[in-house]
Formats: C-alpha cells, structure tokens, sequence
C-alpha cells in the first residue's frame, strides 16, 4: 500500500481509506497570512519581500495553473517551487469534484473566477512577537457557524492550507496551550532556523499569562487559519468525512481543538477525521508528527502518502528529497486521494515535471 | 461486445447496457446463513466446520481485502476460492461508488467499519429439511418497506449475494411454488451432488401442502435473502435501475417476485431489471439459467459477462475454467460494470492474480 498509517486503531485506519477508495472529494484551501512571515528569515515559502502573496499566487495556481497576482510561482530563496506544483499535478490526472477558498485575511483576494472564494473579511493578523491581535473567540465560533452550514455534494473533504510562516505561529500556539511540544515543529527550510524561530516565539509566549483563558492566549500567539479551522472542523466532522491535509500545523489545529473541548467539558469522536501528510514531513528529523499526534487526548487516524521524487531527474524537485520544502498546499492529502484513484508515483512525478518544460 | 445478452427484448437490452455505460453503481451485498448449508457435503462454498462464517468473510473481504472472522479466505475443499476475489478486484481497479451490507441473518456481523451495514435483526433460517421456520410475510413485507425508503446517490445499484447453500435453498423455493425447475439448478461444485441435493428438497417439499398460502410455504422451504429481497427488489426498481448480479438463486428470486405479483394480481414491469451472471454458469451444463427466466411471466433482461480465466497461468484459477465454483458475491454484475467502464479481461486476471503474490 502507498498510503501508510502511523496513527490510530489499525483496522479503523485500513477501513477509512477502504472506504474512501474511489470517492470523489472536495478540496478545500485554506489561506492566511500572519505578518510573522515579515520577520526576516523566519520562513523561505515565499518570495522575499511578497512572502504575504505566497498564500494567494498558491490559491491562483492551484485552480487555474497560473499566478496572476506576481510573475513567477512562489518559491524559496534556494528555488524550491511551492508543494501547489504536486496539489496541481494531482488535480490535473484526477480533478477533484471541486476546489474552493477560504479567504482567512490576505492582503489581496486571489484572482480566479467562478471558484468559490469564502471571503470572512479578516485582515492579515499580526506579529505573533508583537501579540497577534486576533479577536480568537469571534473567529472560532465564525468557524463553527460556518462548519454547521456547509453543504457539498462531495463525498469527502480534504482541508489544506497555505500560511507562510505558520509552523512558527502554529509552534507557539501549542506551547501557550501548555503542551511539551518543543522541537516538534517543522520548518520550510532544511536548515531549521531554530533559534530565530523560538525567539519570536519565546516573545509571543511573553505577551500570556496563566490567567487568560484560552481565547485570549490564542488571540496574542496563534493565526487565523488554526482558530478559524479548529471551529470549522469540528463542525464540519459531524457531518463529513474530513482529511486534514498537512502536517505539523493540522497537528497544532488539532491540539487546539483538543484544548477547546477540554475547556468546553465535551468530547470529540474523531471517527470521521484523518491527518493526511507526506513522506517528507513523516521522515523529517527535525520535527516531530507523530510526537504531536500523541499528546492528544481523543483518536484520530493518521496516514502519510509514500511519495517522494527519487524517479525523477530534475534538480530542483530533488531538493524535496533532501528536505527543502515537506508540505504545504494539501499535498500529501491531494497525493492520498490520487492514489485512492489509482493514481500512481510514476504518473504524479511526470505531471509535475511538465510543470518546468 | 463483452457483455452478451441471452434473454429479453433485444433494442432493450442493447440501451440497458449503453445506458449504464460509464456510469457509477452501488454494489449492494446481501449476506445470509441459512442452517440447510450444516448439512455434510450440501455445498463447497467455504470451509467445512466454518461454512456459516463464509458470507462474512466474503462482505470482510470485499470491503477491506481482509478476512477478519477466522484465518484464511473462504474456500472450497478443492481450494477453489471464493468469486468475492473477483469482484474485489474490480472494486481495485475501478471502484464502486459504495459498498453497503444487508445482514439478512449471520452468525456474526462482518468485522468492518464505515461501510454501512443494514442489520435486520434476523437469525440464519433453519435447515429447510427440518422446516426452514421463517416469518416469510413478515420478512418479505420488511423488504419492501426497505426498498421504498432505500436512497442512493449512486446511478444504479448491483445486488449481490453471499448464501451458503443458497442454490439448494433456491430449487426448494422455485419447486415448492409450482415451478418445474428440476435439474436446472447449480452448484458450487462440479460434481454435482444431485441425489443429496435432491433428498433435501424433497424432505423440505414434503412440509409443505397444496392448502398454503404462498408466504406459508416459503417460511417452510425457502431462505432469507430470497424471500427480503423478493420485497426489496420490487420496490426498489419503482425508482432506480438494478442489477441483479448472480445465477440460479437470483433467477429464483425472480421466480419468486413472479409468484407473488401472480397472487397480487398485480403486474411487474421488469424494465428497470436484469440479471447478470458470469460465463461459467451461464455455459454449466448441470444447470439452465436461461430456462428459468423462461417460466417469468414478465420480461427481464439478461446477459453473461465475457470472462474466464483462459489468460491466467494460475493452477487454482483455473479450476474456475475446469467448472469448479461459478458465480457469487455477484461476480458476474462487478464483471459487467467493469466492462461498462472499458476494463479489460487482462486487466481484471492480472488484478485477481495478484491476491496470490
């Protein structure tokens, strides 16, 4: 089997993908942007200087196989091209039943037409080291109220993201929710800006105290994207079978939905939910999912997709190989629902390769 | 054309198949354990001691590719496997749209999650030697008022079966209600057992008189998944296309829908109906499909798919080619919508051959 489970109940995790084998899905992008990705260094998604554009130019190529809000596709300084190219490359072989955006504060709208844009009139939140500044209860439940109306056709939906920069906010959000989760967290670059990056968020944890509630600790350290979603998903799961398309920053989405509901006094039956990631994300030793994944206090299933470019000769999709870039975009999710549509490596790595000819 | 029509209008029967071309199907399979299957040498379909665990299996490992209720895949003595392989593999190559379970009376449900299982709260019947004991009016009613409310997203549905002895049972039925259907009746061997066969539809038969009433006689002779699926099917063909995909259990089940529309006096239009079987039992000379369908007092179409195992090198696949083992799990219908959507015989053998690597 190409997608391998690392999480949950065995035959719970055989019967899930069993189940979804063949079926169409949803893809759901969600986008933001947290002006910590301006602190120089903190992030390599991007292109310096218009690292706010990369959640918008991900959006553009992913419906429409151009990026119109800048003239090249979003890329590291190291020119390793954003994971959209393998979310694309997917969609191209087997198009999902749909793609739409969540518009969760971006500096521009992305410009693509007839795809649905969930536009919530959020701006971009601030500096996590300068508090934030995010209305994190107001959000949350604009999550839930979302989640309890959404309706598709579809028979599953895959939940991606785009947030530069948001493994650091997504770090300092699971530690101000109290968990041991230092060193857990993954980072665009290979060469893991560390100590940069418990800086801000040492400076983050600095602006909570102990007697906040858990709001207003995830107003001053966390992003849109995990509040909004945490509401949203948990919504959404009751109705829906939901793949979580990411890696460390779906595991911190679910913390704070494990955090939230601890508060709250309920419980959450993660039957209908999956994290869904890479290979490159599961393999990295500079971080930790499977770590993350075990702090929780409810079941959910995770998988990652037995994909790498190790057939491929191109130099610049190796650099994924040597740990540049893991995840982003959905792909490892849009890579698991391919290969539940008989997709297979060979096919998905020449799609991509098209790309640069 | 790899799917041959052998009963039924001919225009009608072309646009059945052209109208279901491509198109996406619910395989639906109803499982039940009727006791008649303990009686020694009565059918090879499983493992001797553990044949009421075969309808189990066969759903287990149709949904997951697992057999969890006991070691190894049902078998027959020979070792011929069951036809669940086939229709496995092409759920793998082209994936049903959904697979769902009506638990008709089982020992034990089948151990899988997600996939919907329908549990009607019945026990397996009793040997129909000794009586059989089913509420058939009762049974035949819950079908029905299934099949009104049955809802499916699905373009049409394929029904299937797994009932061990379930041919036996099925001559007992068509017999009791007047049919003259001797020797025209298969079963999962070769060599046939006609005189033990014989002995116990006799010993059924001699529960039964001229004075009862339809249901009165099938709660004596009859099984579960005929008498739930006479309702079923009747209702459920008001509102979508159905597929009835097996040999002479299905034909008795349309022996016994034309029994009791006959005493309703009512009328059924078979044209959202057929029956689809494989090759092997359409071509078993023990055994007459198409004289069976001839005793209908209404039309329905017909046909074989066109497939063997001429291709494949394996010694145990073949014995499927020697007349060993011939139809169930509705292996002929998966067949039939695998045509539909451009599979080809090599691709299914190779696909089946890979369950012995």
């Amino acid at each position: 089997m190409n997608i391998i489970n690392f999480h949950g109940q065995k035959y719970l995790a055989k019967d899930f993908i069993e189940f979804l084998r063949g079926k169409n899905a949803l893809f759901l992008l969600s986008l933001s942007t947290t002006k910590t990705c301006e602190i120089p260094n903190i992030t390599q998604a991007g292109i310096e200087g218009k690292i706010h554009l990369t959640p918008i130019l991900d959006a553009e190529f992913l419906c429409s196989g151009e990026v119109r809000s800048i003239g090249d596709i979003a890329k590291t300084a190291k020119g390793v091209p954003t994971p959209a190219l393998i979310t694309r490359a997917i969609h191209l072989l087997k198009p999902f039943n749909n793609i739409e955006l969540l518009n969760l504060g971006l500096t521009n709208s992305p410009k693509v037409n007839f795809f649905k844009i969930y536009d919530f009139k959020l701006k971009p939140s601030e500096r996590i080291d300068l508090g934030a500044n995010i209305e994190a209860e107001t959000l949350f439940e604009m999550g839930v109220e979302f989640g309890k109306n959404y309706k598709t056709k579809s028979d599953y939906i895959i939940l991606g993201e785009s947030v530069p920069s948001g493994t650091t906010t997504a770090y300092a959000t699971a530690k101000a929710l109290g968990y041991n989760c230092d060193g857990m967290f993954s980072s665009s670059f290979k060469a893991h800006p560390k100590s940069l990056k418990n800086e801000v968020v040492n400076k983050a944890l600095s602006n909570i105290s102990s007697n906040m509630d858990i709001f207003e600790k995830l107003s001053k350290v966390s992003d849109n994207m995990l509040i909004f979603n945490a509401g949203f998903v948990m919504a959404l799961m009751q109705n829906y079978k939901v793949v979580l398309a990411g890696g460390t920053q779906m595991a911190s989405l679910l913390l704070v939905m494990n955090s939230i509901i601890e508060v709250m006094q309920g419980e959450i039956d993660g039957k209908n939910l999956a994290l869904v990631t890479t290979k490159w994300l599961y393999e990295d030793e500079n971080s930790d999912i499977k770590g993350l994944l075990e702090l929780l206090n409810f079941d959910v299933l995770a998988y990652y997709s037995d994909f790498d470019f190790s057939d491929s000769q191109s130099e610049v999709l190796k650099l994924y190989d040597k740990g540049e870039a893991k995840e982003g975009v959905g792909a490892g999710g849009a890579i698991f629902y391919g290969y539940l549509n008989n997709l297979t490596k060979e096919q998905i790595t020449k799609e991509v390769e098209g790309f640069f000819k």
